[in-house]
């Protein structure tokens, strides 16, 4: 056969459009011109040494950016998403029992991958934003006695950044891996791996490191690498199965390392970027909180509020799509609604990283007046 | 807890530095700047209309890589690997036949994946390099009853293009699905989805489409629509199921798109810029085949060479690593060994779309005649 029937598409002989957007939403967030320019660099082969070298970086980076010496730290080849389903796939076997504190839609995700990867999953629920105290976690532990609790440190979907201290001695205590979440608050929130006690932490690029989406920083301690390595079954992804990345990423003491998949080479020079901008932050390691700017009425509870995407409770007589709609079409700002559970409970605003300066936040709160005088609907 | 006590990693702060590198591997192959500077545009978000826009653009643009009308046409969100996964979790449930045709890795590669998620699976195996007729396929398909049958299109490992003409009219005869690995040969061979009724067609974005990698087409027609939406069991993988994925592509006919995972942004744009790229050449669908300039003594059997690997016996009293690796040294040129089963066998060279150019070609040969030069071992 050798005959072509199916045209050439209209639409690619139009050139690329992309309009300048304010991505002051929860993610991703606008890209420094130093990260754009990285990711845009001539590509060298997933394979070659330089590249391993590149990789090593982004293993020193991660480890800085989550405070953990674990050598078993690594990029995913993916969104956060796929950190999710390595850190399962590869800590949790079939039948196996697992307790997941839902709050928001993160823990929905994990539940969900649990179960079809055929895990035994048991669900603490909150309503979203509220938080689950260490008293209720131990005795959820005891009950369900799982090898593995996951929860959501930034609960994005909540604007709530959830306590961690002391959980992870509880799950020590019980012979229970501590999987933590750190999508949304790494960079912006304080966390600290080794010291808290976090077994596997995971996070995304295109939040407050300000990488192009596309890759998820990932780390297993001691206890989580003895649990991944000496299992009955294979995890059931071959693309996520730790024994291949951890050889990929040269962290498994072999002298060779062996082709598994071909890594995104420009998510990886981006990612290396934005770690080395975080690591050479000199006035401190974490920007300055979007709650400063936006200190408005709070969606999460107690004063957890995460400082990456602060929630703003809808404001009564006002329809949430056609404010953001307007903001969108009058000043070129996402801003988002909620996610999941807080789907029409929430207008969600980020101000991430690279993006997290006054003047931002002044737009943003200029926008956000300007639609609130022209989108009312009724009196409260 | 508040305290830093991993300090920053010094190799951060030095700048990035990447080589400039001639890749004429098996992939990935050097990005033309067009489509670079499409990857390095400021980002959007991933589910703004502008953004879907873009994706309907790399849904059009498939479609005519692969010659296809099928709707059911998206990229992954990551490597062949995950298209390959993709295809295998979402058509095939556990406990059921599948036939994988091997004669190289990528065939090795999908039964391991297959074995993962539960499937009975069967192998025909080759020699690398060798091709299964017709009726060995016919028969090993009238033996094993299965639902899906594998074949790599493009066996990159050992330079083979495997005829798949009549193969897809087999299947539909015994009720099997046609499953086609095109990561190697999109853009290079000739491959026309629809008329050679092929269910299922993947391939990468990293090879003759010269985008980064990190993103995967994928199509699936009616009769893999319909195996994989009507199924029992929910494939294992949440991030990797099309019933998600189809409705973030805007494939599933529902008026609104609902977040599922964080596309690669940058990732789409560059992989929009290089679709856009095949169909604006008009001067025939495909590129001229690396096969025409380097004509050596080819590993795979009769003329069903690979136009965009060509695999080459390594020369009597040679070391292939060390010739490698002169050539990186004194030409900045990436060749490699073979792959899987191949290794030690072959030197791999491959001229991919915006390389496949005969001054390339020239480049390539007199690095490999220099090489001969210098690095003989003994008399053969």
């Amino acid at each position: 056969m050798s005959s072509v029937t199916i045209p050439p598409p209209a639409c690619m002989l139009r050139p690329l459009e992309v309009p300048l957007r304010y991505l002051f939403g929860p993610g991703p967030s606008n890209v420094p011109p130093r990260i754009l320019a990285a990711g845009s660099r001539p590509i060298i082969g997933h394979l070659h040494p330089e590249m391993y070298e590149i990789m090593n970086d982004i293993k020193k980076g991660i480890q800085y950016a989550f405070q953990t010496e674990n050598n078993m730290t690594i990029a995913m080849s993916g969104s956060g998403h796929a950190a999710m389903e390595c850190a399962v796939f590869n800590t949790v076997e079939p039948g196996e029992s697992v307790l997941i504190a839902i709050n928001g839609i993160w823990g929905e995700r994990v539940a969900e991958i649990a179960e079809r990867m055929g895990a035994n999953v048991h669900r603490m629920v909150k309503t979203p934003g509220r938080y689950f105290t260490n008293t209720e976690i131990e005795q959820a532990i005891k009950k369900h006695k799982p090898v593995l609790l996951f929860l959501a440190h930034g609960e994005s979907s909540a604007g709530l950044c959830h306590p961690v201290d002391g959980i992870g001695d509880i799950c020590r205590k019980h012979d229970c891996l501590f999987l933590v979440d750190t999508v949304a608050s790494l960079g912006a929130a304080p966390i600290f791996m080794d010291k808290q006690n976090i077994d596997i932490l995971y996070s995304g690029s295109q939040k407050a490191l300000n990488a192009p989406p596309g890759t998820a920083p990932i780390s297993f301690n001691d206890r989580a690498c003895h649990k991944m390595f000496n299992r009955k079954t294979k995890p059931v992804s071959y693309l996520f199965d730790m024994t291949h990345l951890s050889n990929y990423w040269g962290c498994d003491g072999k002298p060779a390392r062996v082709y598994h998949h071909t890594g995104p080479v420009s998510g990886f020079f981006a990612l290396r970027e934005s770690l080395a901008i975080l690591a050479e932050r000199v006035k401190g390691y974490f920007p300055t909180s979007s709650v400063t700017f936006l200190n408005k009425k709070s969606f999460s509870s107690l004063d957890l509020r995460l400082p990456s995407v602060t929630t703003i409770a809808i404001p009564e007589g006002y329809d949430w799509r056609e404010m953001l709609t307007y903001i969108m079409k009058h000043h070129c700002i996402e801003m988002t609604g909620g996610l999941g559970p807080s789907i029409g409970m929430v207008m969600r605003i980020g101000l991430m990283g690279y993006n997290c300066e006054k003047t931002n936040a002044d737009m943003a709160l200029h926008a956000l007046a300007d639609a609130l005088k022209n989108c009312k609907k009724s009196k409260a």
